[in-house]
């Protein structure tokens, strides 16, 4: 993409409204517009994020057999009556009467919607396990919305719901999602650590967070100080196997939320204790059948006996990850995006647009790496380098190819690591291998 | 993709509330599920329908060099004040309070997001041209909704909008989509006409709506004659070149809507006039300042004086596409997928579930033709082959490959096409080559 027809409006002035890094820099480097309190519009630059993390996510659900569905974003408030729900949501919920003053409202989740699904179609314990999902905007009405994507009002989730007969199926799946889990932010480059955590207005009484450490987290956490040596890798997960030890070894080291966390029953000793602020990126719950029974979704067991089914529910906040992520990646300068999920590969920068040399060699470069397959933002604009070399600093992809008089005589090209800041002068040909082994 | 663990709760009865055959079929087949009225579950025979028509729509904007944002289903009442709109619209309009009595309402369209976007952000001449889409959810809240996904409520749309200094370039803006709506629906297998369209609220002058005959249409149109012979051909573009001819050839024969149509002024002799059942898939809109005027998106001309942007808008009826290609698609026995579209290249019917050797032969087959890339449904429940022949049927998908008994003797498998209804016996590599040649 030529960076001379890309919409992307980077302000030069710190937005006044942005408390902390990541809606400062999502704002500055033009990556969402705020269209009212806590409603946002994803620009181009940001949707790229979004996507790649809606990716990463939905390979992982995948292949944790998940099937993908898509529930609407209004919901009929007689759902949330059969739940009970209705009444205890109080005001986060936005409630809606339609032109028949019927009442609707904006799904805040979906737990009622899914189990009115399942409840008409699945009947006996033969179509079970099932684990579906989807990703879909919801809104929640906070009263403060704040820090941009990462306490919004209309946000994107993955919220995938599990189908079982009985507990032990619904652990099995419940391990399913929080090996998915581990997976899915690991390969976003986070260090998210699962805690016990507070079920909430959900239900239920088994709950982990996925939480990662960051001084702008909206919540306390606790956690045993090993942690902070733990590296978790990216595990390779055979979803047919028990995976129970997988959850046993991610869950011995003591970590648990402020709603979770009692001093006088907590395992360790508060030498080994650490206390932080921490940031949500993902919600597992197992609630048994909080919801099939009051609903009626039943299914028969091999004996032929109807019982509720065994459900929970397993959210991840997609919309606000790229918030966590800059919280957990950049410096004074900018973004610094991990691979995985960066807008472009790379930007590429001719030093002087001005310069026919310059352009021809730049111009050739830049239909180099398209052909490689290698998303480049190509900074073609007549501006200063200075402007020119901000502006990449600011949205942080990973790599920045520099292209300049005194390179090209040399027969060289400049190619600076975004994340350590090193330079390095190679041949066009070492730049396009470089960029293409990754 | 295993039967036995898809969640595709087909309906063995005809749904009582469904009066046209894609209402039926889509519910017959497990592709969606009504949550209120025109309101829709989109279950994973569905959703995968609707992400391939997404992806083909996305694909061909992209390829016209519109660039995707994401724009918030929720928007503030204040902006479509600016506009006007806010009072004109009716009841269409799901409008909503907030917590703090803010008025909202849920975007029936995105004219007035858009022109704030850019009135913000583009100041010059040399920004532009520009051309934004995004592809959300909408709400209308049509008085009676019906025809399942043709006429909901809540739906997924494609709105594109150009932004121009001029009107020379916001006809060119036009034609790019114009030719990027040709492509879209020729690779989704629909002949859908261009025809001179009222532009109703979206206001303009110029507007074509691209319509697909067929007797579930919501309106009726009037074209010549000669359309009923014309192919339209997926035509290549480049969007670097003057688009007009390629306009004016899709124009040539008159076509236009009911609103537009008057007999006094027709160009062709009413003996060359056609008239017939029309389904809007896709709408078009030049409408200059209607919005950044009001709304003052001004840009500064080269000379420096400020003058409001050239707009259009183009919307393609994402959701009420699976809908519509069902219409063209069908027959008594279900729906037939052109393949650029079907949820999966093929199904695989093991005929004898119970027979170890059809079951080996079965699965050794459904790991050849995963490994070789093709999406395919492999129907391994053990169910009688009349059944299992009528859900293949049911749910269309465009080859069927069948492993029984008496092929396994011969060394053979059978392969059905669902459009032609041709059988033909086949070892399973030539089986494999047929599918892996499309």
């Amino acid at each position: 993409m030529r960076l001379s027809e890309y919409f992307l409006p980077v302000l030069r002035e710190n937005p006044s409204e942005a408390q902390i890094a990541s809606h400062r820099l999502m704002l500055r480097a033009g990556m969402i517009r705020q269209s009212s309190a806590g409603i946002y519009c994803w620009l181009p630059l940001g949707l790229r994020v979004l996507k790649n993390i809606e990716r990463i996510v939905r390979e992982e659900q995948d292949r944790a057999g998940a099937q993908e569905i898509l529930m609407p974003t209004i919901q009929p408030a007689e759902l949330w009556r059969e739940s009970g729900r209705y009444d205890d949501y109080g005001k986060e919920m936005l409630r809606i009467r339609d032109r028949h003053d019927r009442e609707m409202l904006y799904g805040p989740t979906n737990e009622e919607q899914v189990t009115e699904i399942v409840r008409a179609s699945i009947k006996s314990y033969r179509d079970l396990p099932k684990l579906l999902y989807h990703i879909q905007w919801k809104f929640r009405d906070e009263v403060r919305p704040r820090f941009g994507v990462m306490r919004g009002r209309e946000f994107l989730m993955k919220d995938a719901y599990s189908l079982d007969l009985d507990a032990a199926g619904a652990k099995r799946s419940y391990n399913k999602m929080f090996a998915a889990y581990l997976r899915t932010f690991v390969r976003m480059g986070l260090k998210a650590i699962p805690m016990r955590a507070d079920p909430g207005p959900i239900g239920g009484d088994l709950s982990h967070e996925f939480i990662i450490l960051a001084d702008a987290g909206e919540s306390d956490v606790f956690f045993d100080r090993r942690w902070q040596e733990i590296d978790i890798p990216l595990i390779e997960v055979d979803y047919q196997d028990d995976l129970e030890p997988i959850f046993q070894r991610w869950t011995a080291s003591y970590a648990a939320t402020d709603e979770k966390h009692n001093p006088a029953s907590c395992p360790i000793p508060e030498t080994e204790l650490i206390s932080a602020r921490g940031l949500e990126v993902g919600h597992i719950f197992y609630f048994g059948d909080k919801y099939s029974r009051p609903m009626q979704a039943l299914v028969s067991r091999p004996d032929g006996a109807p019982v509720p089914l065994q459900m929970g529910s397993y959210g991840i906040g997609v919309s606000r990850l790229p918030g966590a992520l800059i919280e957990a990646n950049h410096d004074e300068n900018g973004i610094i995006w991990p691979e995985s999920v960066a807008p472009f590969r790379a930007g590429l920068i001719n030093l002087r647009a001005s310069d026919m040399r310059c352009r021809a060699a730049a111009d050739d470069l830049y239909g180099k790496l398209r052909n490689a397959g290698i998303e480049v933002l190509y900074d073609d604009r007549d501006e200063s380098p200075g402007a020119k070399f901000a502006t990449m600093d600011l949205i942080g992809l990973p790599e920045q190819i520099v292209v300049g008089p005194r390179g090209l005589a040399a027969g060289t090209v400049e190619v600076k690591n975004r994340r350590s800041g090193v330079r390095e002068d190679m041949t066009t040909d070492a730049a396009l291998s470089r960029l293409s082994a990754a």
